[in-house]
């Protein structure tokens, strides 16, 4: 069967994230759905991230195996039309055929977020749905000075979900950068992959490194502990993107 | 009275415009209804720059007289709760107690617009509602060197909306620059004042030398005919953002 690789963006705040749920509207069935109303078949795509509800995404990329063959160019147009149709703040940039050793999540060498705090005392109006907001004024370089503590290879229990289905927590975070542009700080990392609320909750933490509740012993010694009790606020998702995926 | 001057963002997309107008949403009555919440008094606030329906501004001034004196910081804070509590996207950036010699519509010594040109094949998604999506590929450099005629003091009437109440046609454009940036193109306006649907319909006519179907010489003649019907298409609300205004 003929597969091809979708990029897509999308906006996640109507999702209930990307994966597939009963009764619930996410960004994998919208995508099926659009397939299906041009092809006529119904399948199963694979994402390389599985965003929550309420997170973004620049980049995410899926694939999927149809029964007939398709005109890549034509597939993102028919796909965007579909999507169009709909309404769904979803698009999709790219459309490329890959062979089937190409798999969307398992060949994925690196993943990439962004999480972006708009840091000023009045509340997002443009920006709503798409930051986190903190009115507190807070420090970026010392939140990145205790971002790097949390680098290389460490059971990250602390900053996972409790609902998280992967079979260990010991994963290698290979970046943590924390910028200010102007009110906007930028929180960006990487990694080959992520625990369920890996990025969020480790953002949540720096954020209370750059308020002052924290200094960079504490947020060292809350991964230590492998104790998600030791965890600091997990980040909303509203400031959350997937944009890159590595293969 | 004291007089305020408030600094607002918003999102233009759920409004008929900044100006009042019976029976719509207006940004300027969901200030004025949230000024009335915290301070009893109903006031009539008044704008630097009159954008259209679905028009943003991350800068727009307005000032406003009251009966009792307030604390700045804590009227933008009451300001905001305000707004937040019936869910309006605008927010006060900030509010300044002013002398009753400032105003900010007739002070305003420069106006300073961006407009956002998503150029790309794929619809917007995350940008949905705050860009204007041209699928065709645009050539940036061309429509800078074509902006750059309409600089100076001229007759706009070719630029002009049928429903201008202007005095005159005649303005001065200080700047039109167009750069662009990865997929998006950003084209900076600025001038003492200009007319209603001035910008837009300058980046509807630049859109036109872009994908090639002008020449700066069609746009410079284009101008001359001072003449509505040889303008190109206006672009949307969407891509236009107030961003600057100058006392």
């Amino acid at each position: 069967m003929p597969r091809y690789r979708i990029d897509i963006e999308y906006d996640g705040g109507p999702y209930a994230g990307w994966q597939r749920q009963a009764d619930l509207p996410t960004v994998q069935a919208a995508i099926e759905t659009a397939i299906h109303a041009f092809t006529g078949e119904s399948v199963t795509i694979r994402g390389a991230g599985r965003t929550d509800a309420g997170v973004h995404a620049t980049a995410q990329v899926a694939h999927v195996d149809l029964a007939r063959e398709w005109q890549p160019n034509k597939m993102q147009g028919a796909l965007n039309a579909h999507l169009a149709l709909v309404g769904a703040p979803v698009a999709a940039l790219a459309v490329t055929a890959v062979g089937d050793d190409f798999d969307a999540r398992f060949s994925a060498k690196a993943r990439h977020y962004l999480y972006v705090i708009l840091n000023r005392r009045a509340p997002a109006a443009l920006l709503r749905g798409n930051v986190w907001h903190v009115p507190k004024h807070l420090d970026a370089a010392a939140m990145h000075a205790a971002a790097q503590r949390l680098l290389g290879k460490h059971d990250f229990t602390t900053f996972r979900s409790a609902q998280c289905q992967s079979d260990s927590p010991v994963k290698t975070l290979d970046r943590l950068d924390v910028t200010r542009i102007g009110d906007l700080i930028e929180v960006r990392a990487s990694a080959r992959s992520f625990l369920h609320n890996q990025v969020r909750s480790m953002v949540g933490s720096l954020k209370r490194v750059g308020d002052g509740g924290w200094s960079a012993d504490d947020l060292e010694a809350a991964l230590k502990a492998t104790n998600r009790a030791r965890c600091g606020q997990v980040a909303p998702p509203d400031g959350l993107y997937l944009v890159k995926v590595d293969y």
